[in-house]
């Protein structure tokens, strides 16, 4: 039960700053999450990991010397926007570039990827190693499926180590990869976790049982067993996480017994006791064993097991010193602190005044929005009606949000660029939809105004250019391919068209002909039977009818194409 | 809700196993506890901490550089025993000396007690600071009487960074002494904590309610609230606490927020933000503040507020670093390890095979235990009916289980000396008795076997200091004085008329006349009102009854008088 707070729906961010305010000597407080308070080697590697809240110390707990950079940091449960992720990454960089690092999770895929093009569109190199040590999550041969719990810290620990020691990009990132390789989870949940203000918890196990595998946020696992003794328990992880090792595997092993939040340390120590007997009798030799709370799920009963396979290098990383307000290692050297200004100064935009010609762009891109805003609430009910029929029926609310607050994000923004209005825009779009369209349009938004920049002129080969960036930001960003009844089916002919046409070198015409495509195409969607999104559970239902995210697709694209034909704007 | 155990009466010592096996780097498991696994500098303070199971890190986690050399480990919620804290305090020290810390608890200030007693007779130089924080447990008049809290940290901390700075006993016993009169602790319990095996909690606080006050092992608190939103209870906290800081505070404070167990780190940072918000309008300068789990209570649901009043010495202390499994700060020198026999060894006792003089009078030691018990089990069930009067009736019983105890480990010491014969069983006797006539008369035994040592003959000045010890050793782990209606109504004649009548040389006729006056004083209590002790809850039903400990401790020495009576042994 979460007892302590004030309004339940400002948790997380007062909490945020109480933690901040207790660890001044570590982290400070930036839009979006925290960085390091201490300054960092000029050229280093940041380290950028983050996630919902409510995990303490993941993971915001975990920044500091030898281990992240930056923790982005979401609402209860909730990954942090694309925009708070981007704003850590920026406050954290010290020109080596960034490794983002989180589980994976498809909200947290969606934001920290839309932050990362973004990043790199800007020019500060970033890559992302994602964490994906929970074997309950999926099977051995879908690997790259699974989720990321308790194994989080390894990879954290090793990327933010070789990070320090000064290794490049190329190399942090593939010892982080090497780490996550490396590392396998498995966890029980005896009772679930209550949200602040919430009269019932997030889920439950029954009164006496224990549910194998059951995810931090309560979704499903393998099996329920009757409650073990401490010694049943330590030899069914041990023997489940031996079975699942890595090809690779040494005898070296780093060792976490993980508490979700209720379990607490004498219990902890009691099952490391069970559990080291019996690695030790497999010939395993432990290095640097962690017993207690890493990533926890608020009150929620349970503990996890990771076993981390060492090799030399990795072995090197993981015993590296480290120093953050919830896990330290050996000894550290002491760091000056940063600059309080240079932080705030580091996530803030570079906005430079933009000259007549470009403000009157970046004014027309403002008209573009709202002729999308105006066809998106004409269509809102029949969006929502459409995605009823084999989905939760949001999406029409959920575009509408996004727009809506794209538009008055590009309306304070009256004045400014193209690149500005654009930017601001796609931030907002992200973090008002929420959801995966929303995170989708939001990034591809973002992506054109970057690919636009804030200029006095635009040409047909920039037209093309941003097509282009636009559909490719979807396609990267959402993984989706042709056939799967998603608005790529629309997104895809429609790119096509364009770029066939510009060759004749009216924008004009050519993206009202590929709106045209886009609209046939999203109608065909209904012969689709899904594979990806929001209607593949429901797959039989959903044939016959189209895809509603195909079809605002091609809605916002006839409107838009409605919008630049000459004497419109 | 403890869930992972085997055993239930195995789970603070296999807790204890796991422990040490994930923090070996840090601590070493000796026989009663632990003790720093690095070296310590020949010379230096050793500072002793301990106390019942079920509060991490509260109190093994607190071992290492800057902070406990080691620490006595008793059961859940008990004291250890003396022995164990005997036994820790000779594996820690290093010839500078034993300072002794920990809350003030009457189990825990008499098995402490009495291995001060019992170091000290060996020439290891030990002094005692009990920490008295808790606000709720006794008014600021009577504050010694308080009991100690979270603010055992403060305390340990100052004392073991002064320790490891190489300050003298006096000067660590003065520091430590001023930070627990600089420390003021107030908590508050939502629900209560379930022992290992237990069905349901310890103490329950009503759903919906909070227990201010409420102790960390279910102790009653000063009143009961409805839930308070987090600002209400940082006001609450804060508030309380200034209105009772002491005299000569100034105006820097180091800050503990500590969770009890449930409550989560998000939930503690968010109340700690509160907190110092308050703190700072109250024109407070906050110094070093902690915010997590630091001594808890299992999966209580609490939490309690510490302000730490620093002047320049104290904040020098608090600030200075520290390296234990649980608790870091700065930047300790790293240390070699020590080595793992030579800690064995010096909890081992030095026993020298003794003479065959030696011998035959340690068998006469053996022999004068077993005439008690024979008198004790005798007038066992009178005894506990005796006590049942105004007592819980456990007189008989506990007295036949430490006598008992004793008998059996004096027997294992057969071809021993006294003083061997008579430690060994004094040890037993404290551990098996259990309460507080069990820890009186175990350590009155030992006191008597270290002042009459390993030697092939004894005169009557040898048994007059005896005596005296054994008196003195009784009045000062009990504290009771003459009238309080204790075993000291029978102790005090009985050692008065040995030391007049012992200068006449004879101590068998001494000893029987003490006993007899020790047997008449005991029949006298009848009519004394207790101020003192275990009949002190219902007084007025004891008056018109003897004390049963000073009824016992008459049966006792008449038994003893008789046995050594010429031709009996």
């Amino acid at each position: 039960m979460t007892v302590l707070f004030d309004d339940p729906a400002a948790f997380a961010d007062e909490a945020l700053d109480g933690f901040v305010a207790a660890n001044r000597s570590h982290v400070a407080r930036v839009d979006g999450g925290v960085v390091r308070s201490t300054e960092m080697t000029p050229g280093q590697v940041a380290v950028v990991i983050g996630g919902g809240s409510g995990h303490y110390p993941a993971f915001a707990g975990l920044v500091g010397p030898g281990l992240a950079a930056g923790s982005a940091c979401g609402n209860m449960f909730a990954s942090p926007a694309a925009g708070q992720v981007y704003r850590v990454a920026k406050a954290s960089q010290v020109g080596g570039g960034v490794l983002l690092s989180y589980g994976n999770y498809a909200g947290d895929v969606l934001h920290f990827g839309q932050a990362q093009q973004r990043l790199n569109a800007e020019g500060i190199e970033t890559r992302t190693v994602l964490v994906t040590d929970d074997i309950a999550s999926a099977p051995i041969e879908t690997i790259e499926l699974r989720r990321g719990i308790a194994g989080d810290l390894t990879v954290f620990k090793v990327a933010g180590a070789a990070a320090e020691a000064g290794l490049d990009l190329d190399e942090v990132e593939r010892l982080a990869r090497k780490a996550n390789h490396h590392t396998r989870t498995l966890g029980v949940a005896f009772a679930g976790c209550t949200l602040p203000g919430a009269d019932a918890p997030l889920f439950t196990v029954p009164d006496g049982q224990m549910s194998l595998g059951l995810g931090i946020h309560g979704e499903p696992g393998i099996s329920e067993h009757p409650m073990p003794t401490a010694s049943e328990l330590a030899r069914l992880l041990v023997d489940k996480l031996l079975a699942d090792k890595p090809e690779d595997a040494g005898s070296r092993v780093a060792v976490i017994v993980n508490g979700l939040g209720t379990v607490k340390y004498d219990e902890l120590f009691l099952l490391y006791g069970k559990i080291e007997k019996l690695l030790l009798a497999a010939d395993l030799e432990i290095v640097e064993p962690e017993c207690g709370e890493l990533v926890t799920s608020l009150d929620m009963s349970g503990v996890s097991l990771t076993l981390f396979w060492l090799d030399d290098e990795l072995a090197t990383w993981w015993s590296a010193p480290a120093d953050t307000p919830a896990f330290r290692k050996g000894t550290a050297d002491a760091r000056p602190q940063r600059d309080a200004a240079e932080l705030t100064e580091a996530t803030a935009e570079a906005v430079q005044a933009g000259t007549p010609a470009a403000v009157a762009l970046g004014r027309s891109a403002i008209a573009a929005l709202e002729s999308i805003r105006a066809t998106v609430e004409e269509h809102e009910q029949a969006l929502g009606d459409l995605d009823a029929i084999a989905g939760d029926g949001d999406h029409g609310i959920g575009m509408r949000r996004g727009i809506e607050g794209a538009v008055a994000a590009a309306r304070e923004s009256d004045g400014e660029s193209v690149q500005t209005v654009l930017t601001r825009a796609g931030e907002a779009w992200s973090e008002k939809a929420g959801g995966t369209s929303g995170a989708l349009w939001g990034t591809a938004v973002i992506t054109v105004g970057l690919t636009l920049g804030n200029r006095e002129s635009y040409d047909a080969q920039d037209a093309a250019r941003a097509v282009q960036a636009f559909a490719d930001s979807i396609t990267g960003l959402g993984k989706a391919e042709l056939g799967d009844k998603t608005m790529v089916d629309a997104l895809l002919p429609f790119a096509e068209t364009f770029a066939a046409q510009i060759a004749g070198g009216d924008p004009v015409s050519s993206f009202d002909a590929a709106a045209r495509a886009a609209t046939t195409a999203a109608e065909a969607t209904a012969e689709l039977r899904p594979r990806k999104g929001r209607a593949r559970p429901l797959a039989e239902k959903s044939v016959g009818h189209a895809d509603p995210g195909a079809i605002s697709f091609g809605l916002i694209t006839t409107a838009l194409a409605e919008s630049f034909r000459p004497g419109r704007s």
